[in-house]
């Protein structure tokens, strides 16, 4: 039977032996104390294999063959209400009957209680057969986990020491009836002022006699958007910018008499280059009845922490769409002679494939260690808090939990930022590798282009994404900075393994750039203040830089700097791979191939381009300044 | 009044300027002898700007207003014929109505006698508003031009020495139909087994007893194939390849009793991604009645002369498409604001608009300079053998000739890979740019990228291009490039001109890597040779290269030596311009900022990788050749 699981070698290769499993199966499992449990680590895997060979027939035999189906009935706006069609109706119906939509939930609440990872590589096989399908799927058990987590944030989830088991939560009529497959939502940020800025959010939340919340606004992209649940970010409090906003659960409608009264309106439903299996619409909120979520003027930190899980899940549609415009094409070029010989034979198709497959491996290993620290971040400090049973074992907890967070915000924006991009590209060239028939609208290879481009879009887009690394990778001290290059360097020159030696080299190159635009950001920031009066030198140093000014020679390469850092992290990931399993060390072999060039083209322009067109910034800007 | 020319300094730069319009204008006007033609230079240049002006404000007020309409009411098939929605009507009654079908055509044959330059130029201007419109406007004056182009090759056409007049020509009835707007023709090439491998064509072309030919086959990927003329390469000799192809004209149908009786059946109208203007169809033809054009057997040479223009077309169609492109994403960056400043003031994206604006700029520059070499390269050979009045002035034409037709067949793969593929790119940006509108379909910008797309495809596949000029490139004897090599190296250090050393650099980079592809396709030959019985060496020595097995490394690099050449070709154009004109300078600058890392990068790349992919496919040859 057609699995995209059994198909996939590397994506089987993390299941089986490239994911270490036992940490988190034991904080998911809260060491195997509970009865209706596992009862051993390979009891889980063999359950979490389950679920995966699972989702991987239903991708390959249940979703996939519908997608032309979908593209000619396409969902409609009918009677202020979006409806799917029939084909999208019977996956979803499948998914709910397989009880897919609260495979990660706690069993307390009617789910499987299986780890987020699993979600994530589900995810891609979702993705694989079609991005809209996995899109729309994850507003289910993504927000049902969403609920939880925020509840358990503001203290409103109560979990037993003992047995680890959740005693009771805010959400969990809205959880279980998600987990159902019967509900599901969606989180509403952006507005029409309000995109990638969304400090200027003016969609207004306020406080009636009795206290009660209500929201009253427009929002627009919203994914999935015709759900019933919304956490929708608006203005509580008189302080503008993010300060000033709180998040709030808001009811789409509710049931009165057996009949839908809708509190919040379908504006508009959007008409998309592609992603056509997932509703993105407007929303009208005028006085819509809400609830505070967690505290007033958080509603922006909230948001930050699941946006991240967000973000992970966009690196692993975009690498399922990434691997269904891979296959596409390798079969292709492996039937179609020309010249005398299969495309895959000629030499510049061979080395497209070639890179795409490289691209595909470097993808999967960002977003499976960014989605297993986040995992690890995020169980740890749940054990932390609700389950640990001493101080002690709270601070270890805690310090793992910190640990994980700091490498699953690292890793993060790059996995997100690499996989997106690469769809784009990838997709690109397998309908040229197709030549006419790629484009042809029944061939199929055309779609996955037009989902594609909404990758480096939504969940912040790529440039979000890259001015995140660059700030954070520059926030580095910069004697760490140093002694990381001369670590590196060191490593480049000494190490036994020569696969080890080029991986420092790659990040021997990641960090003279970085090392470089934070030296070039420093020069900027004291000319700054030395051009000032000179009684204001101190103050002005020790108020640090200012990100509006300072930053910009970093932020002109932050894409850049960001391609430099996922192909850092690709090749410590693969070589700590290769380290455990030698079967790997081709696959790193091969990534470092493309990599080294490219790393140091980009070591090149971070370091010798760029200062013309920071000058012609500067200048405008003072005649805007002179002008105002 | 909103004008495309108006309104693009770049474009105007070089009509007014940048192109040395003297030479084209002599040749195109035979001197100033025609009665009815120019009597001057300027008089001729006055009648340009103002054709350029008409064209500028019909694609700005005409077309680009109609193209919403055209999305909504697509191309239709219906009994068997193609059927445009009004809008399109509309647009080609107008073209009509301005004698533009003509333009380049001679006046004694209804035309306006403009260039060939004023053609493309306009092209890039149609493309600007609708790619699609653009090419279909392209197959009636094309064909057109193309028909007296084969019979004037053939010897069917004939001048008159002394006035320059066309005196008869084989097609005349055809060309003034379609000079007049009311027929147009196409190139029917592509077959389902034969693409960019047209040696594998099986439509056949036979003789009855008559000696009337008859051509049976299936053609598809027909762009504008709905049209009544159709020059088809058929298979007409014994002799399998490239050299058993003739080239036929066949009308599609026969007005008979005032009814249309079609020779030519339309089978299909593809369905594509984009292109929406321009019908692509499949042709069946059983023995439709043919005439054959040229000699038995040279068809796929003749194609082969039209097919420059065909790409130089497309160069310019890209050109537009990117122009639309980047000024969308320059409108929107200027009047959305996102964190305190408009976008165009984020470094992030103030350097990607500046990336477009110098791409554009660059691919003008190989466009126009590669429309001027082939404009002159016909005008002179047509002036050698029909105009000259001496075997001294047929000389020096001829010398002319062969002299822009290689500067003519360097620069056109080099415009129409660059073109095409900075269509793709800066599209995909420009939707990037516009955040989730970008993603909508009323926004407009999606529908450029899908558009874009087809550029790679059609007219020959990037790749194509890149075989072509990666071949041509190669071709050059050891000792010429070494020569040049030496001469580029010494420039880099000597030249007196900041921006020529720069030039130079690029230049040696670029020679540097076709340096050494050639020496590791040499080394490979001689490997394979002295690998043989040694008793035929000296026989395989002489046999030259065997492009299938030798040549692997450069294929394998051929697109990546391409944008290398393409890059160089860019920056020696622009110095020329800069010299003549010191306010190229800056544009020169800025294309070199962009041109230097990448040229390192490209020649890095070519010089350092692909040997593990090299060996990988030989050991897959060998294995196949062992089993068969």
């Amino acid at each position: 039977m057609t699995s995209y699981f059994a198909d996939n070698e590397d994506l089987k290769y993390y299941v089986e032996r490239g994911i270490e499993w036992e940490p988190i199966v034991t904080l998911a499992e809260n060491g195997f104390r509970q009865s209706d449990g596992f009862a051993t680590l390979d009891e889980a895997l063999e359950a979490y294999r389950s679920a995966l060979e699972l989702v991987g027939e239903f991708s390959a035999t249940r979703i996939a063959p519908r997608v032309p189906e979908i593209a000619h009935a396409p969902i409609r706006l009918e009677g202020g209400e979006v409806v799917f069609p029939p084909a999208l109706d019977a996956i979803f119906a499948q998914v709910r009957e397989l009880g897919l939509a609260g495979m990660c939930l706690p069993r307390e609440l009617g789910g499987m209680n299986l780890p987020m990872l699993l979600h994530y590589a589900t995810g891609e096989m979702f993705a694989r057969a079609d991005a809209s399908v996995m899109s729309h799927h994850g507003f289910h058990g993504g927000i049902a986990l969403a609920m939880l987590f925020l509840s358990t944030m503001e203290g409103t989830t109560q979990y037993d020491r003992d047995s680890g088991r959740l005693v009771r939560t805010r959400f969990e009529a809205q959880i279980r009836e998600i987990a159902s497959g019967r509900a599901w939502g969606s989180m509403d940020m952006t507005e029409p002022g309000a995109g990638s800025d969304l400090g200027a959010i003016t969609t207004r939340a306020a406080q009636d006699a009795s206290g009660a919340w209500h929201v009253s606004g427009e929002k627009i992209f919203i994914t999935s958007g015709h759900g019933k649940y919304h956490f929708v970010l608006a203005r509580s409090e008189p302080q503008g910018g993010l300060a000033g906003l709180s998040l709030f659960l808001v009811p789409a409608w509710e049931q009165e008499n057996g009949r839908r009264v809708r509190r919040v309106t379908l504006e508009r439903l959007e008409n998309k280059l592609g992603h056509h299996a997932s509703a993105t619409v407007a929303l009208g909120f005028e006085r819509a009845p809400a609830e505070l979520v967690g505290e007033r003027g958080q509603g922006f930190r909230q948001m930050l922490l699941l946006m991240n899980s967000g973000r992970l899940s966009v690196a692993f549609e975009s690498l399922g769409v990434c691997e269904a415009a891979y296959r596409m094409a390798r079969d292709h070029a492996a039937s179609r002679v020309t010249m005398g010989r299969t495309l895959e034979r000629h030499e510049l198709i061979a080395d497209r494939l070639d890179e795409m497959r490289s691209d595909i491996e470097g993808i999967r290993a960002l977003a499976i260690a960014g989605a297993w620290h986040h995992e690890l971040a995020h169980r740890s400090r749940l054990a932390e808090h609700h389950l640990a049973r001493d101080a002690g074992e709270a601070r270890r907890l805690g310090a793992t939990a910190k640990q994980h967070q700091r490498a699953a915000r690292q890793l993060t924006p790059l996995a997100k930022y690499l996989g997106a991009e690469k769809a784009v590209e990838i997709t690109r060239h397998a309908i040229q590798l197709h030549g006419g028939c790629g484009y042809l609208r029944e061939q199929g290879v055309e779609k996955l282009l037009r989902d594609s481009v909404l990758m480096p879009i939504y969940e912040g887009t790529s440039q979000i994404q890259a001015l995140m690394a660059t700030k954070d990778a520059l926030g580095a001290a910069p004697w760490t900075l140093a002694r990381r290059l001369a670590r590196a360097r060191w490593q480049q020159v000494s190490a036994r393994d020569a696969l080890a030696r080029r991986v420092a080299y790659i990040e021997s190159l990641s960090l003279g750039a970085q090392q470089h635009l934070q030296r070039r950001v420093t020069r900027d920031r004291l000319r700054r203040v030395v051009d000032g009066p000179a009684v204001e030198w101190l103050a002005a140093l020790r108020a640090g830089p200012d990100p509006r000014h300072d930053f910009a020679p970093a932020l002109l390469h932050a894409e850049r700097l960001t391609r430099l850092l996922a192909d850092a992290a690709v090749a410590s990931t693969l070589q700590a791979q290769a380290a455990r399993h030698p079967e790997r060390r081709d696959v790193l072999a091969r990534y470092l191939d493309r990599a080294e060039p490219r790393a140091r083209h980009l070591h090149d322009v971070i370091t010798t381009s760029g200062e013309r067109l920071l000058r012609e910034l500067a200048a405008r800007a003072r005649v805007q300044r002179s002008r105002t």
